[in-house]
């Protein structure tokens, strides 16, 4: 393990997201919220000094980083990235509790939206700002842009942005990791600034257009009011609507776009998934509620409740517009059966994701002609091209290692005692990174009452989840910390 | 596709199940039972014109059977066989629509237990009898007891033995599978001798004896009481306990026992993590319990109902002492985690089954490694002997399979218009064939409420989970039904 590396790359995120900070310094600032300026102020600081005590520590001419290192350094940026990004939260005395706290900006980095706040309206403009930056940020990926910006330190920088942006397909759009990165940030910066044009044409103010930006881009879903997107007129919510559908698409797409593709972009099977489960689940949800819930009697409000709760929760965003706890079982079933799939792969969103659900899906069709005719050879072909088996299999491992870690958290959350949906959704909207849940965790209510063991158990599964479960399962395994000549000793 | 040979085996199949209502009616005979006598003399007489029918339609020279006629015979004979042993549910009056009937006995052969029955004690002794011994004759299998029975037709009859028990390892004790079949059979009737006999011992009556003793020994759960097993003294439930988790043991064990070979038997991975799983949970639920439950502040009683419910689940029999619906959260959480687990491989129980747990367990560690070492091999090694990729690679797929087939079948009974925990256990409690779930369908409820697609949707479930999903969904696929000629034909 190259340790210095491993330093050198954590002490560079540290002084960025000091960097990052300096957006809601000054939102603070304008707002004259100057307990919130002085909590930045202090956490740069910090930051800063921390950022050059690991550089300097993890100075080295040794610059190779492999798979390993690639694991380490994207986990435990994560983690440290979140434990500082807290700390203005405990400083202005807003969330007094550290924990809570990291909950909060874990759930902000991993794009959950999962709020442990009761109070949303009381909070200061610069935090309110912070949360929700910190959507974007996690969005794309914190060392997706470290890439981007810093000059070039390793040819192996692409396992830094496999453990970042793992999927079942690599987004590598062009040979150079830093030329990628580039066109990842500005594809998104260009749609983000899109949607807060729509929005302040919605007569929305520039900072709610902001955050709601930051919170649809980054597919997160922390919002400002109480009641989400619920209060904002129904051309708002269509907007969001769009954007976080937008948001989902594997950005490939706008890739191929860019370089005029067109062919590519049609033959894209994920899209084709994608576009028809929300459809599907709009339509059942829209007739579900139009039939059975009284204040959804009119058509268009039924189409659109259900179609932005149907978007919000596929693309992991998870911002409402009404309680659907108080929907009926079919729609909340679906609700539920959506928190898992999540939206397209290399897109902002978090979940299982739809390539690897059509990846399953034609290999469990290869499966059982393999089952009749034992020496067929079971071929996927995806989007024309036929996956390796190695491919396919690392899919079906996925899906193992994914249930696996999903009965564990729900098997440590229900220490809580609280019933079984507040549990088993709890547990779901955490993993996947979507947000709200049902139950005690529906859309009216919160995470604070959780205990402090659940809201550490639920942050590493908001963390598993946003990383694709390697890099933090892995901090774990001693065969990345021992090192090999350790271990031919042993023998 | 042989169909000379299906159509002659589901002959005999139709013969044999006339044969097995036989003691129905004598059962009833003694209980004076005239209505249901005749129901059962016009059933064993259809049967046995049916039967003859189809075995004269199938008289053929070439008695090959291929995985293909192996999938398709088991698949018709399952739905058959529930279908004939419907019908003196129907003819009696007792359970008067077709569609419940059916339900009933597919929960009865599948051994699951889920009942649509809503006054239980006004049923006649002779059907009661039925419903129960259905579970015996489901539980090891009818074709196991085809095979055991009948003159060896055929040389390929492992690949019926293999789609009705089918499980990661096949069950072949000794190198014929007439005798395996055989030596089965002899073990389970020894042990269901030694249940009755315990019974009685605690002035349990000759018919109860019996009765629970079939839903014990097929891990089906039909009793004869509204309170399930919650009538009976303390012993009876610890003997029904025991025998609950005895029946949950692969059967591979007791015939090592036979065999004297000891070794084998203590280096059963699955039978020390099936404990394990039993002890852990039975333990958490008596504690919770114990403190959370006002009736259950004696720690004995905690201790017991606990234990007989984790037994009950995890070996998907489905009995019940109390109303587990009104457990707290973190026990209702762990009855639904069980829900899927079930128990070892070759025995008679549902569910996933432990050793699919522990292979995708070790297969996860070997993928972790591999992820850091690419080049490196993944070696799963279960019980000393590592199994080769193909095994593993079955495994992986059959939790794909699995997963998405429980994902079908809860979007489908979703149209319910229940609450998601009802919908949920619903779907899980007849996929894993074990009986009841939470909320309505809890231990005081009932099936009788959901709408006939719903009945038919988890009858269709439960076939698929008790034949492990392959032989029901490759009755579907066309290239089961279409000749190899056509094809060569369409190209």
């Amino acid at each position: 393990m190259n340790k210095k590396m491993v330093f050198y790359m954590l002490g560079k995120i540290v002084q960025l997201e000091a960097a990052l900070m300096v957006p809601s310094l000054i939102c603070a600032c304008l707002y004259k919220e100057n307990r919130i300026v002085l909590s930045f102020a202090v956490t740069i600081a910090i930051a800063l000094i921390m950022g050059f005590v690991l550089s300097a520590l993890g100075k080295t001419k040794n610059k190779e980083i492999y798979a390993k290192e690639g694991f380490v350094i994207v986990a435990l940026a994560w983690i440290g990235m979140s434990a500082v990004g807290a700390v203005p939260f405990v400083i202005s005395g807003e969330i007094p509790s550290f924990l809570d706290a990291f909950f909060e900006t874990v759930s902000g980095f991993t794009t959950t939206g999962s709020s442990i706040l009761t109070d949303i309206e009381a909070m200061s403009k610069g935090l309110l700002f912070w949360r929700s930056f910190t959507h974007w940020v996690g969005g794309m990926g914190v060392l997706v842009l470290v890439m981007a910006i810093l000059p070039s330190e390793s040819g192996r920088t692409i396992h830094i942005i496999r453990a970042e942006m793992p999927g079942p397909v690599i987004g590598k759009l062009v040979p150079k990791v830093k030329s990628t990165s580039r066109i990842l940030y500005l594809i998104y910066i260009f749609l983000s600034a899109v949607q807060v044009i729509f929005l302040l044409c919605g007569n929305m103010s520039l900072f709610d257009s902001l955050v709601h930006t930051f919170g649809t881009a980054g597919t997160g879903g922390f919002g400002v009011r109480a009641d989400s997107i619920g209060g904002y007129s129904p051309y708002i919510q269509w907007v969001i609507t769009i954007f976080m559908l937008i948001f989902g698409v594997n950005f490939n797409i706008y890739y191929f776009i860019l370089a005029k593709k067109f062919k590519s972009v049609l033959k894209s099977e994920e899209l084709l998934v994608y576009i028809s489960i929300i459809v599907v689940s709009s339509g059942v949800i829209a007739i579900d509620i139009f039939n059975n819930i009284a204040e959804m009697n009119v058509l268009s409000d039924s189409i659109r409740h259900a179609t932005f709760q149907a978007a919000s929760i596929v693309t992991t965003t998870g911002y409402v517009t009404v309680d659907y706890n108080l929907w009926p079982g079919l729609s909340k079933t679906i609700i539920t059966i959506l928190l898992f799939i999540g939206a397209c792969a290399g897109s902002t969103a978090g979940g299982f994701k739809v390539s690897r659900v059509i990846m399953i899906f034609k290999s469990i069709k290869a499966n059982l002609k393999h089952s009749l005719h034992s020496r067929s050879v079971e071929v996927v072909r995806v989007e024309g091209k036929s996956l390796d088996s190695e491919t396919v299999s690392s899919v079906k491992s996925y899906l193992a290692i994914y249930i696996f870690c999903f009965v564990i958290i729900l098997a440590l959350i229900s220490f809580n005692g609280y019933d079984v949906e507040t549990n088993f959704t709890a547990a779901a909207t955490c993993f996947n990174n979507v947000g709200p849940g049902l139950g005690m965790i529906g859309p009216a209510g919160s995470f604070q009452e959780f205990s402090n063991f659940s809201k550490l158990v639920l942050s590493a599964a908001m963390l598993l989840g946003r990383l694709e479960i390697y890099p933090m399962l892995l901090l774990f395994s001693p065969s990345v910390w021992i090192k090999r000549k350790a271990k031919v000793k042993a023998k």
